[in-house]
C-alpha cells in the first residue's frame, strides 16, 4: 500500500542526508541563488501590456492575465463586489518525485527561488510547471524531471489531483498535484536533495521555508495514523485515532452527510462572477505602477523586475500580486470521542470555481477591513497554551509580490463544543485526507493546514 | 446500511400495489392529464422575447435561457463550433421521498405529465422543482411533498448529490438528486403510488415509461450486489460480483487508477467555451417560429403552447429543444475475470461544466452526422444475440421535444478485448456507484445506463 509507505517514510528520519547537512546545503543554495527583484513602473514590462478590456496580459496569450471580476452572492454580509484578479486558465503541473532508498521514500525537494519570496529561496516540489513552461512557450531552459510527470508511464503515480489555489487572488485556477515514484536511477541536480517525508513535514514547523506548491502536494499524499507515542500523548492519540478506521468510524458525520452538506450549500447558495474589464472594476484605480484599491486594503498589482541565475530564464519581467498587511489562518480543532476533528467551512471566495470549498474558519487578511468582523476577534481570543501549530508560511511566490501568513492550529476543548453555522462542518483529517483525490473540495488554506498538522507530531 | 435496504428493495414486489394494479392506475392517469401541445411561432410565447445580446428569455429572468455557444477543443475531430444552448444556471431538485412497508423500503413515484413527452405522461420522481418552482416565481400551485427535500431535518437523506444533465444541449446544467426518507405518515395523492425498487427497476425494461428525472436519481442510489441466482447466471453472477468487493479488489483499474485517469485528461485536454449572443451562431438561423441549423442537423428550438390540468400551473407556453431524430446510447459491458466491467469514455460535450465526464463510448444523434464516423459504425455491428438491455427511453420532456433515446448494453466477449483510446476506461459498476456521490463526474447518458443495468437481473 502506498499509503503505508508514505507514513512510514513519515515517521523516519532521511537515510541521504542528516538535517544537519540539509541545512548547510539550503543555506549555500539560498547564496547562490541571490537575486534582485526592482517595482518597476507598468511600461518596462517586458511583452506585457493592458490590452482594453482584457486587461494586463503577456503578447504570447499565455502564463496569465490580470482582468476584472464582478461577484453576486447572496451571503449575508458579503453581497456584490468588484475586483481585479488573476486569471490563469491552464493547468500546471506540481510534482514531488519520490524514490526508495534503504527502503524509505525520499521526496526529490528543490531549493528553488521565486521574485515574490520574502526571503527568495524556499523548498519546492521536484517540478512546478506551467502549460507554457513544459510546452516551453517562454523558450527557457527544460524543467528538469518533467518527463516524470508529463510521459505515461515514466514512473509510478502515487498521488494524482486538480486542486485550486487562492480564491481571493485567482479566477477558478488549479492545478495538478502529483506524487511519482521513480522506478530507475534518477540523477540529483545541485538544486534538489532527496529528503525522507519526516524531514519535510518538521521542515514545515520553521517559517517561511516549504512554499506553498510543496505543501499543496503534500497535503494530498494519504497518510495513515503515524506510529503511537511511547509514552501518554493525547494530542498524537487523537491524530493517530482520526487517520486510522476511526476517522470515518468515529467521525461525527458520515462521509454520506458530509458530501450531502456540501452538496446543500452548493444547491442553496447564488453566486454569480463574471469576468468585466479592469477599467471597469469600481473603487479601484490604475496609475503607471500599480491597480490598487481606493482605500489601500487588499492588495496591489504591481510591475517588478527580477534578475536571478537559476531560473528557466535568467532575467525576466511580470507583473505580481501584492497584498496588504499578512494573512491569518486558524484551524481550530478539537477532540470527539477521543478522535481529533477539524472544523471547516463550506465558503465561497471570489474565484471558487464551485460555489464553495471547505477553508478554514478563520481565514482573512487584516488589511482588507477596516475593523475586524465580531467572529473574527471571538476565535483569535482562543487561549494561546492551546495552540498546537503556529507558523509563518509563503504564498506562492511566483504570482504574489511577499505574500506571508500565518497558521495557527488551535485545539479546543472538548467538553465546549462552540455553536457553528450550519455551513461549518467537524471533519476528522482521514475524512478531509479522502475527500482530497476528488479535486477542489477543500482550499489551498486548508490543505496547508492539513499538511501542518502533520508536522506536529 | 441504507445500501442493503435499497439492495432489498430492488429484490422485492411491492406490497402497495401489484403490477397489474400499477398499469391499470397509470393507465388512468394517463386519461386523467390528457393533454395538448401546439407549435406556435415565437411572438405568441407569453412573458418569453429575444433580448438583443442575451438570447430567449423569461421576463422574470428566471427559468431558462436560449443563448449562443462557442465551443473551441483541442478533442481530434471535433475542434470549433457554435450552437444555441440552453442556459439554467440555477440548481433544481430531482428527489424521490421513500417509506418502508412491511419492512421493504418503497418510492413514491409520480405520474406526470410534461410537454415534451411523445405519450405525455411518465413515471417521474417524487418531486422535481426548479428553484424557480419553489420559490413560487411562477405563483403556481405548491409543489407536493416539496418540505421533504427543501426542510432540513423533515425526513432521513439517504442520496444527495448534484449531477449534470445533457452536455451538448444545456450549458452546465446540473440537479440536485436526491433521495429522502420519511419516518412520519405521508399521505397519497392521486398522481403517486408506493413501489418497491423492484417494482421501479424493472418498469425500465419498458418503451417510455420511466422519466429521465427519476431514472438520474435511481442511478445515484447506492445498489449493493443483487442476491444470487438458484441457478447457473453467468450474467447475474458477474454484476453481482461487480458490486460487492470484487468491484473494488477485482477491478482492472483502482480507484486511484481512475482518478488519475480523469485528472490526466482534464489537465491536458484545452477546451473553451464561451455564451455568446444568440444572433452571432453561425450556421444557424432564426425564423418566426423556429431556431435551426441551417443543414436541419442537431435540434431546433421552437415555441409551445401547452394546455392540460395536473401540472402547477394549468396551460401555459415556453420554447423547447426538439432534437433531430433519435438518440443512440450504447454500453460495452465485459467481463474481466468473471467482474463486469463497462465502457466509459472521458468525454467533452459542448456545455460540459468541467472538460469531462464519463460517458457511454457510443453517444450520438444519427441527425448530426451527414455520414456516420468509423467508430460508431463499428461498435453498431456488435452481434444482437450479446443485447442484455435494449429499450427506448425519453429524455426529459420538460425541456426537451419528443426527445427519445434509444439505449442498449451490449456485452463483449471477455476474450478478446477492443482496442480502446487512452480516455476510455473500464469501470466496474461498483466504482461508478462510489464516484456517483462527488457529482459531475458520469453524464447523464452513462447514469441512464447504469440504471438500466440494475433492469437486467
Amino acid at each position: 500500500m502506498a499509503s503505508d509507505r508514505f507514513t512510514e517514510s513519515a515517521a523516519a528520519d532521511g537515510t541521504r542526508l542528516t538535517d544537519a547537512e540539509f541545512r548547510t546545503w539550503f543555506a549555500e543554495r539560498r547564496e547562490a541563488h541571490a537575486f534582485q527583484v526592482e517595482e518597476i513602473p507598468f511600461a518596462r514590462l517586458d511583452g506585457w501590456a493592458f490590452a482594453p478590456h482584457r486587461g494586463l496580459r503577456h503578447d504570447s496569450g499565455r502564463f496569465f492575465t490580470v482582468e476584472g471580476l464582478q461577484v453576486r452572492t447572496d451571503v449575508p454580509g458579503t453581497g456584490s463586489w468588484m475586483q481585479p484578479v488573476i486569471n490563469q486558465p491552464e493547468i500546471g503541473v506540481l510534482g514531488i518525485l519520490v524514490k526508495e532508498f534503504d527502503g524509505v521514500l525520499h521526496c526529490l525537494m528543490q531549493a528553488k527561488m521565486e521574485p515574490g519570496n520574502v526571503n527568495q529561496v524556499q523548498l519546492s516540489p521536484t517540478v512546478q510547471a506551467t502549460r507554457s513552461n513544459y510546452l516551453g512557450v517562454h523558450r527557457g531552459r527544460p524543467v528538469p524531471y518533467l518527463n516524470y510527470f508529463n510521459e505515461p508511464g515514466r514512473g509510478r503515480v502515487l498521488v494524482d489531483s486538480l486542486q485550486s489555489e487562492q480564491g481571493s487572488w485567482f479566477f477558478r485556477k488549479r492545478n495538478r498535484n502529483m506524487v511519482v515514484e521513480a522506478l530507475d536511477d534518477v540523477p540529483e541536480h545541485p538544486d534538489f536533495r532527496w529528503l525522507s517525508l519526516g524531514q519535510v513535514r518538521r521542515l514545515l514547523l520553521a517559517d517561511n521555508v516549504v512554499n506553498m506548491n510543496a505543501r499543496t502536494v503534500l497535503s494530498c499524499i494519504p497518510f495513515g495514523p503515524p506510529p503511537a507515542s511511547a509514552g501518554d500523548d493525547p494530542w498524537r492519540d487523537g491524530l493517530r485515532r482520526s487517520l486510522g478506521p476511526e476517522g470515518e468510524t468515529g467521525a461525527l458525520l458520515s462521509r454520506a452527510e458530509v458530501l450531502s452538506r456540501i452538496t446543500a450549500v452548493k444547491a442553496l447558495r447564488d453566486v454569480e462572477q463574471r469576468l468585466v474589464p479592469l477599467e471597469a472594476v469600481e473603487g479601484w484605480h490604475i496609475t503607471d505602477r500599480e491597480i490598487a484599491h481606493d482605500e489601500g486594503r487588499f492588495f496591489r498589482i504591481i510591475a517588478a523586475a527580477v534578475n536571478a541565475g537559476s531560473r528557466e530564464v535568467a532575467s525576466w519581467t511580470q507583473p505580481l500580486l501584492a497584498p496588504v498587511g499578512r494573512g491569518e489562518a486558524m484551524l481550530p480543532v478539537r477532540r470527539i470521542g477521543g478522535v481529533l476533528h477539524m472544523l471547516l467551512q463550506a465558503r465561497t471566495e471570489a474565484g471558487t470555481a464551485d460555489v464553495v470549498e471547505l477553508a478554514p474558519p478563520v481565514q482573512y487578511n487584516p488589511g482588507n477591513y477596516r475593523e475586524l468582523p465580531p467572529n473574527i476577534r471571538q476565535l483569535q481570543a482562543v487561549d494561546p497554551s492551546r495552540t498546537r501549530y503556529d507558523a509563518l508560511l509563503s504564498e506562492e511566490g511566483g504570482r504574489f509580490h511577499r505574500a506571508v501568513s500565518r497558521y495557527r492550529i488551535v485545539e479546543l476543548p472538548e467538553e465546549q463544543p462552540p455553536a457553528v453555522p450550519a455551513d461549518h462542518l467537524w471533519l476528522t483529517p482521514g475524512q478531509v485526507r479522502d475527500l482530497l483525490p476528488y479535486g477542489r473540495l477543500v482550499n489551498i488554506q486548508a490543505r496547508t493546514l492539513l499538511a501542518c498538522l502533520h508536522a506536529t507530531w
